[in-house]
């Protein structure tokens, strides 16, 4: 039987903002960002949502979550808005980030812009195969997986990315864990299992295949569908 | 000023199916499909919900957008619940996907295992580099990026995966389009226009790393922020 996750919440009890809030925080703040780089100093929840094709009142909905963001006859103040909600995701702070598994897919997220324009910084990548250790990839320094603790400790990091095989990956998590490391990214498409304490968040890249499924197939429906 | 980019609908209008019931379809499909592994023949939503942190009211609410599914006494039959969300999700037919970019990236998803298991098959690779082109990835063989029309209209594609870099991400996204495809998945952290009978979905990493720095910041907040 799977144990729970340690997701985050996405019940709608009061006490927990649900996962698709917070999913749309980073939504409307990469839309800020690019509103600030055009020039654009205020913005409304009707601009903001017709952008990503949510209505305004989902847009005002979700802010509330926070406080109290907009002026009246003004709207919002784009860049603080953009510095309201780096503080709500806590990218306001600098986390350094350990990368686990130097295959094609960790030198894929070493050389991810979209990581470093959020401010995430990848700061140490470690490897099991020997002859990785010592290499320096994209400005970042392999270690071995044994020297997990120590560069931990000695860098300050408190997350991981996951990127090893499947098979690996629990071991991986468990090392991770056992280095201090508090929130963990794991991209390899198994379950894991990790102490409640230590976040663990789930990429799990077919699920974004199926979103695209579904929506070319609910426009599509198959002929032998048209039935039912 | 950004298009509005052709998402999923994530509005609670009645005429559309939330974006974040989608993507919890795909959880509940994972955690039947791990039942089913484990021999367990039915489930009950309030099973179903405690695996993914969510409530037994949230898990039969999402599922009644798309009919009755459970039987009174018994709960829902995995397999029965398994083929119905693959039904929903598309995931039931065959979709011939092209990846387009052969760098770390490509590669990683070439290899990636969790495609295959939720019946996605790549049939085809491109890439502009014609030191690549005539090679066989992970059985899959890389065609030059002019081939595309061709390749896609033998082959059957529908879709196609964007693993190329963000400043060739619109050329490719074009490509794809005029070679006849109806869906794009989109990972370069870039901003891409689509005709709007084309679907997208854009996967960006770093949303997935905020909401763990969100999850991990939550629970510590900074000493400064104590007071606000």
């Amino acid at each position: 039987m799977a144990e729970p996750k340690g997701k985050i919440d996405d019940t709608n009890s009061e006490s927990a903002v649900p996962k698709a809030v917070v999913s749309r925080l980073s939504l409307y703040l990469r839309e800020l960002q690019h509103l600030l780089r055009d020039s654009q100093e205020t913005t409304s929840s009707t601009q903001l949502g017709s952008m990503l094709g949510f209505t305004d009142a989902q847009v005002r909905k979700d802010l509330a979550y926070f406080g109290q963001f907009g002026y009246p006859g003004i709207g919002y103040r784009c860049d603080e808005l953009v510095h309201a909600i780096k503080r709500i995701l806590g990218t306001d702070r600098d986390w350094p980030i350990a990368l686990v598994g130097i295959g094609n897919l960790g030198r894929a997220l070493l050389g991810y812009r979209g990581f470093g324009e959020q401010g995430f910084r990848v700061v140490a990548a470690f490897d099991s195969d020997p002859q990785k250790v010592g290499a320096v990839i994209e400005g970042v320094p392999v270690y071995a997986a044994e020297d997990l603790p120590q560069v931990v400790k000695s860098k300050g990091i408190r997350l991981a990315i996951l990127a090893v095989p499947a098979i690996a990956a629990q071991a991986a998590a468990d090392q991770v864990v056992q280095s201090g490391i508090e929130g963990v990214l794991n991209f390899a498409p198994m379950t894991i299992t990790l102490p409640k304490e230590v976040r663990l968040v789930g990429v799990d890249l077919a699920i974004e295949l199926e979103q695209l499924s579904f929506a070319v197939a609910s426009r599509n429906p198959k002929p032998c569908d048209e039935s039912i």
